[in-house]
């Protein structure tokens, strides 16, 4: 037993005093709104008390009201559930939990499950642990859901630490983390079975454990259909989300297969306008289509909002705005088993979104825990900053790399090779075949087919390798640009026109601690050190940040000449070896489906 | 970790390698028939592979077919999840688990969550104990949900144990418990809030370890509203059931404040067509909408079905099959928080409802963990009686009783008393004056007026106290009729034209080990034993015992010319201290609404 579950079982107590004592009265009463039932699906007037932390009753609450109670006028606006993001990264916005959470509770999004697993890859439990240190500070509640497999695929890519199903029972104990995270090694599941088959026994043994103890576990299962699917399924329990669906077709697979489609809808995909034509068009049962942020920018959250806007465009496909709600509040929470949040009902945690226009998802006033933490946009608590401990700000455990380290090597004065192909606003790549000149033993980078060398640098302090391709279709025109946010290891990733400022570059983001770097002549370009484990910083708010990353998307372009929009969120990607086709770790250029390392030189 | 966990991940493992390789198969394949999908609500062409206990996949499972898959052509027939019933008790048929699922499992239900509140009372812990490790032999899925307060009014009645909060740990955390039944010792809140707050504390403490421990608590709340209700939800720990609910108004009060309405369609009370209203007429989502039977009697299971019929009647009252179908499946299993039942996808557990009729929800196969276990409405697998042990056959702690024990004593001639007033099919009661005559210092029967002596004796060899008013409306014309089976501290409970007969009767019962007997002269016109706590029988099979029941209610309308309906089950409510107005116990005349006993002579 918990401290903090006797706490809810005294306040409990006293709620019960409050509603049958005629002398005990509510703290708050929400008056004159429009009540949103995302239970019933309905919309009506009423009141709404809090006492404490709590949500004390709905509806006629006028005997509620006594001498001390705070009436909060409401006519004509709406009262909901607080939004709950049920998967999100932080390390996506770069930012510590705080700042995010400074961004993102005006905007009614109450509860977020984040998802360590990028910090996961670097620092292993104890860094994981460290970001659930910060968000029990928080006002808003959060949750994580972990990784049991780190790296993804070992054997082909390096992590700081490895996490299996032996570090479960460390992790999972813990009451702020909600179950195990998109289980992505086994979402390229037939090359792992056939490759890698005693990753299936670690994965089964740490989702039973994590079943066994009442923890839930999060899919990941991009294109999966029938057989596969149903393995994928399985393997997670049986009880899984997905948040990788991207066509009608897979969603009503997916949802007829008893997964919880989480419809994404972030900064950097979009996935919910396909994915939602299976209730539009098909008219499906709705009760397991949940809408996600995935990856939210602090651009987009300070332009847009979080939850309030995925559900606004949500509405816009055509969806009742009750129903859109109930897939940011009842749905999640009942997906997780959360019996406290996602209703607005007697003793249920008073996380509450009023709404001033529904349609178009104008959040007036948050409440977290029964207290107005939020009014117009703005905050209207303290939340201070968090300041993360210097043993997470040492990630990058490598010495200055020299240029002979990271040319690519071939005899004669041409050289057929692999390269990666970028595709704009994709993790998946395509792959295809190149002749470059060889110039003194060194494969030349080719601007005019826009063939550049891509490199990944181990920087955990494990390997020291230094996996060597190359990349076609990034449009860069002079420099490097080098960043310690290469999914999921995260090791050093790079690539440039010349092996010079791709030297530079790298030794730069040595030297920060971790962060990206871009490299003209030698000379720097632009930087953002991000010494939280090479992801994220604790020394920029939220609107720092996003002014701060669209000033490096602008001198990218201007000043390298980089043609491809987000420079920094493609190349962080070309690593990751859960999408097909081909990619870069530092052990090579990576045949996603045979899961093998093949050669670049031919 | 239940090794039951550890067994459950192997043969996922093995279901995994089943999918993933193409020389492995399933075990049985349902070929040709219509899928109901309770999670998408549709139905489609689809054929299921089973594996082991388990769902392998639905859809196109060709592949899945090898030399030694049995295939099971269903075509024109329906596939559904096997129905659970949410709240019912063994005790209300008077068998044994095992005695019920027989007559249970080929209507289609798997799963049923007995509440053993009444053996609770007699036995305490241990017999409950004892009706869960019957359970453990059973092929369906039995969970049990046991009372935190026996008695349910301390201080005004006797059980044979007490349980309180104290005992949760024990029970609870046993695997096949699912948590707190019906919290009915709250369900009457405000007398219970003015006169035994101490209830209250105890009460918060259990709910409060129960859902700490992942347990879920089931409320009853019969008739209340707004700030009752609230209080009452919350005491349950806001996460509730009610299956006590009879009004479409009380339905959608209920829906909105987030209580899942159990729609009750037993044998003894029925209230769904009114409570489905709340969806029918109002439209309101129906996620949270269950349907039960409570109490089932053998002689309804054997000419109606069980879950199956109830479905029927929903369907009949104007809601979709499919959604109906929902109400038994996979709103129940939400509501519990199960994961492995209650949907047919890939990795649950192969509990299926063939179903050759769909509007009369004629069940055709029934599977079992991926066992086929009845066909055409017969068991296809022996299930082996169970005998309970002597321990549990000797409830009745009580020498037989004299005739001066049981006499209501007055002086003078006439005495005016206070009667209970009986209404047919409700377990709530009137009260009245009445006048009757004084014979050597007794009150004697009239049956001018209705008017008999109605006693409770309690029998558990705690108080020997003998509780003693007056009933009216019973209609009986000679003899008496005693049972060891009354509401819910199920001490003996007697009424009669004359005290000698009474005498025989309680005798009877108390010679019996427990049980029924109807007394006429001196003699014995009919008695049932049920030694098992005084309250079920593993003597009898559900058809003997629907005979045997078929046959005292004959005899007791035409031998002692009762004009009462099921006049046992009349009887045993009279004690039920819980529902207004007037109740008998071993310590007298309550008032329920008062909380306190009264006098029976003015």
């Amino acid at each position: 037993m918990e401290a903090l579950q006797i706490k809810k079982a005294l306040e409990y107590r006293k709620l019960i005093d409050v509603l049958l004592d005629s002398n005990l009265f509510a703290d708050i009463v929400l008056q004159g709104g429009y009540f949103i039932n995302v239970i019933t699906r309905e919309i009506y007037e009423a009141d709404v008390a809090i006492k404490g932390e709590h949500v004390l009753m709905v509806g006629d609450v006028k005997d509620l009201i006594g001498p001390k109670t705070r009436i909060e006028e409401i006519r004509g606006k709406f009262v909901s559930p607080g939004f709950i993001d049920s998967h999100m990264h932080f390390e996506s916005a770069m930012l510590t939990c705080t700042e995010f959470s400074k961004l993102s509770i005006p905007t009614g999004t109450t509860t977020l499950i984040g998802d360590p697993h990028e910090i996961g890859n670097v620092l292993g439990v104890a860094g994981m642990k460290e970001m659930i240190e910060e968000a029990k500070t928080l006002p808003n509640r959060i949750l994580f859901t972990v990784p049991c497999a780190v790296p993804d695929a070992p054997g082909l890519e390096t992590s700081g630490f490895d996490v299996t199903a032996k570090d479960m029972k460390n992790l999972l104990t813990d009451p702020y983390v909600q179950g195990i995270g998109e289980i992505q090694s086994f979402s390229n599941i037939k090359p792992v079975y056939e490759h890698a088959p005693e990753l299936i026994d670690d994965l089964v043994a740490a989702v039973s454990y994590a079943n066994a103890i009442g923890k839930t576990v999060e899919g990941n299962a991009p294109g999966l259909f029938g057989r596969e699917l149903a393995a994928h399924i399985i393997s997670g329990g049986t009880h899984v989300s997905c948040h990788e669906t991207t066509t009608k077709e897979e969603t009503v697979e997916k949802l007829r297969y008893g997964v919880s489609v989480f419809m994404r809808e972030g900064s950097s995909q979009r996935n919910m306008a396909e994915c939602i034509r299976a209730i539009t068009e098909e008219g499906l049962d709705s009760r397991r289509a949940i809408v996600v942020s995935d990856d939210m920018v602090p651009a987009d959250l300070l332009k847009y909002g979080h939850m309030n806007d995925i559900i606004r465009r949500t509405i816009a496909e055509g969806i009742d705005p009750v129903e859109a709600i109930q897939m940011a509040t009842i749905n999640p929470a009942t997906h997780f088993g959360f019996k406290d949040v996602g209703v607005i009902a007697p003793g249920k945690r008073a996380d509450i979104a009023v709404i001033s226009d529904l349609m178009n998802m104008t959040i007036d006033q948050v409440y977290l825990a029964g207290k107005k933490v939020a009014e117009k946009g703005e905050l209207t608590i303290e939340i201070p900053s968090y300041i993360y401990p210097e043993s997470v700000k040492k990630s990058v455990k490598r010495k200055p790399v020299k240029k002979d380290e990271l040319t690519v090597k071939a005899s004669g004065s041409r050289a057929k090779v692999r390269a990666i192909e970028a595709i704009p606003f994709q993790n998946l790549t395509g792959g295809s075949k190149f002749t470059l000149n060889v110039k003194d033993g060194i494969v030349q980078p080719c601007l005019k087919q826009d063939v550049l060398p891509l490199l990944v640098i181990e920087r955990h302090g494990r390997t020291g390798k230094i996996g060597k391709t190359f990349l076609q279709g990034f449009d860069l025109k002079s420099g490097a640009i080098a960043e310690s946010v290469a999914h999921d290891t995260h090791n050093i990733i790079v690539t440039g026109t010349n092996y010079e400022d791709m030297v530079t570059a790298v030794n730069r983001v040595i030297a920060m601690d971790g962060g990206i770097a871009m490299i003209k002549d030698g000379k720097v370009v632009g930087d953002l050190p991000l010494r939280i484990g090479g992801l994220m910083t604790d020394e920029l708010t939220g609107k720092e940040m996003s002014e701060k990353v669209d000033e490096l998307s602008r001198l990218a372009k201007e000043v390298l000449g980089c043609g491809m929009e987000v420079p920094f969120m493609h190349l962080s990607f070309w690593s990751l070896v859960t999408s097909p086709k081909w990619k870069i770790t530092d052990k090579g250029l990576i045949d996603v489906d045979k899961f093998e390392v093949i050669p670049t030189i031919l």
